[in-house]
């Protein structure tokens, strides 16, 4: 977990008020969940397998326990419906300014465009980065991801990068 | 610094032979002074600034300490001539799967395409990634830079994702 974060945060959405909070393990199944609602991660292998499950729970237990790493939930109407990860990262460039990179940003897919979504990022800006002496917050979505592409953008994102993965 | 990993690690180039290993505080000068010779970096204002180098060292010791980053430099007769920063990051897609990323590539401009570079990208995931028992090694470059992305491409990633940054 990463300390100074200014959780919980409460905050209104079009589907109610919902909560920003720091995950705990007992969320691993709601998690695993989120995941699989996603196209995406689902062609990935992300698809709730039973199997899976014990690698999803250790995943989560590492996350909470590096104190670069953190992994929020939005609860709603005692639910999890969303969450992302954040791993703030120190380094030279920009005089030696840290960054706060964003990963895994979900939220369930009926309650798209209900606000949660950029409520969740607004909070990322506006609170974590200030908090934790970031200069700058990073992000990579798929290509595929246009309507995502248009979200951020619209939260003043610039998609100036091109980003690069290689399976290893 | 991130333990584990296969360093230090020397490698021929067409510049001679090099030797890969991690930086020390007392590379912070030529570390300065490869970020300055980037037009990119210093259009963002990494030039090298005598007031800037009490951060810029701040910022080294800080990537050394923290158990999940790590700064390296390439090495050629004595002269720091590369660098490249590695941070280890958890994760809960992808089963539970570790990523690498890698941020500040860099190569003293009059040694790009002497292999110096492929060198080192290559160790990140034929070495570095295996022996953090990451499955994913995941990095972006400004969309500026073209000979990199054919630089990357070339060493086997895929530049499917869109790189959005936020100034806070």
């Amino acid at each position: 977990m990463l300390a100074g974060l200014p959780l919980p945060h409460s905050f209104d959405s079009r589907a109610g008020l919902a909560l920003l909070r720091r995950a705990a393990p007992t969320d691993a199944d709601a998690l695993i969940a989120l995941l699989a609602d996603d196209p995406i991660s689902a062609a990935r292998g992300d698809v709730a397998s039973e199997a899976d499950r014990p690698a999803y729970a250790a995943a989560l237990v590492e996350i909470l326990s590096e104190p670069s790493n953190d992994l929020l939930v939005v609860e709603l109407d005692d639910m999890v419906v969303g969450t992302l990860q954040l791993t703030s990262i120190p380094g030279m460039a920009r005089r030696g300014s840290r960054r706060l990179l964003v990963e895994a940003v979900r939220v369930r897919s009926d309650l798209r465009s209900s606000g949660i979504g950029s409520a969740m990022m607004r909070w990322v800006t506006e609170a974590a980065a200030p908090a934790l002496g970031s200069a700058m917050v990073q992000l990579t979505s798929d290509s595929a991801r246009t309507d995502a592409h248009r979200f951020y953008e619209r939260l003043g994102y610039t998609g100036s990068h091109v980003g690069f993965k290689y399976k290893v």
